[in-house]
């Protein structure tokens, strides 16, 4: 198998926060960006929807070679990753991989609560799906799980105003909503890539004393782990350092939202996704 | 040509406000309602996207034997309704009629001002496009018109935020940003089919003797008049007063909000918008 860069997916911007962690930590590879912004936000869409469009954007990074894709979306990855994983990936890729967010983050995140209760904030796909819940009980079967969709959240970062006042009264109103129904909760989880460009605000509401954690250096460090534990794999991605990004939608669009969440220039190519091509 | 229902079109249920007005002035045709929410919202994306997407959905219309297609979208009526209209119309249904929702806007807006100074509040897409403008001028060239994209109004409204205390930031600094611009508009219109949900915050935060117009009735006239004076096509709708609503998306979800946007209880069919097929 020729090498090729590692694929990281998200169905817009805010795979660009794993991202940047992962390239931080494991600068040597190559890797592709692919943003589906033109059928963004998948957050609230049904699974048979996200399945398709997550899908056909795996087998896009297949067509460039890709060795390895990186789900670096929660709904994608609670949606599509357990169905592409088991049914269509034996039939069209075997000897590839494709991995999630949901899975290193559950592995971890059990080790970060004293009282033995987390927060989880998502969109509403991923919370819907009880994907958290479930994972986490497998490896930490003593914590108990609450979680809260926050809708809002995503708009307010993709239109830029994750600094600005408006955001104060709807990262207040979810964080209270969660810490009413579980005041025992110490660890508050951002299970959705977009959520830590609010870190800011959500630190300005979160009592002292409760924690809130991103998901890039966990998922950059289970990458580091899983390369290194998988030998083929880590044989096949390319190395060199080069980064190219994808969008289904305006490119200037991208590069401008791009360059503010990686805090450096991005030059993105469009791509044309269509079912059946 | 056998009689069919008149087809309303939006990208979500944006498009809902806009058949409400329809359905009460004009009960007895046959109605379809698409709402291609598996794709949804349009307001950001490029030209090429919008017109795909549109397309594929006039296309469908088509299929169901719809004689006349409203989009009911002012994202898809300024990026996508001209090119349809010139170049595959002609082509695919010479005998069909597609119809959007800025041209029968700009026939009549103009009267409304005294002070001839005119403000359009829409999606980045519709205002970007610059069609107001344009199409003002063709009928008023007197008016002055100033356009600002608001493109936290629809994640307000479609996440049921619009009588929340979280919508004043958003609803307040859209409208001073857009009156200390030009502080001689005496009428601002809603050229986005989802802010007349917001209208009780916007009456809140606008100066007296400051109008501000939705679109409902004034395309609802306007099809009145344009089914009057095409007796060929009226003739192809199907009368008796049946609707039907459809989503490319969950239809739960549908009609959860459908019935929040209507007043009334709405229970859709799902349909898979595939390009090619």
């Amino acid at each position: 198998m020729a090498q090729a860069p590692i694929g990281v997916f998200d169905s817009g911007y805010g795979g660009l926060t794993v991202f940047k962690s992962i390239r931080a930590l494991l600068p040597g590879y190559d890797y592709i960006y692919l943003g589906d912004n033109g059928r963004a936000p998948y957050g609230n869409r049904s699974f048979e929807t996200v399945h398709q469009y997550t899908l056909e954007c795996v087998e896009w990074f297949f067509r460039m070679g890709c060795p390895l894709v990186i789900l670096a979306c929660n709904t994608a990855s609670a949606k599509a990753l357990r169905t592409i994983q088991q049914r269509e990936l034996p039939l069209i890729a075997p000897e590839k991989r494709v991995l999630g967010v949901i899975r290193p983050t559950a592995e971890v995140i059990g080790n970060y609560t004293r009282t033995k209760s987390i927060g989880i904030l998502g969109t509403k796909g991923t919370i819907n799906s009880g994907s958290y819940e479930l994972e986490i009980r497998k490896f930490f079967p003593e914590v108990r799980v609450h979680a809260l969709a926050c809708p809002m959240w995503v708009p307010i970062v993709e239109y830029g105003e994750y600094k600005s006042p408006g955001a104060d009264y709807f990262v207040q109103q979810y964080l209270e909503m969660l810490l009413t129904s579980a005041p025992d909760i110490d660890t508050i989880l951002l299970a959705c890539t977009h959520y830590p460009l609010l870190m800011d605000k959500i630190m300005k509401y979160l009592p002292t004393g409760i924690q809130a954690i991103s998901q890039g250096e966990i998922v950059a460090e289970s990458l580091e782990d899983y390369l290194y534990r998988h030998p083929e794999i880590e044989a096949a991605v390319s190395k060199g350092g080069k980064i190219s990004f994808h969008t289904t939608d305006d490119t200037a669009d991208f590069d401008k939202h791009g360059s503010l969440f990686l805090d450096t220039k991005v030059k993105s190519e469009f791509v044309q996704m269509r079912t059946g091509i």
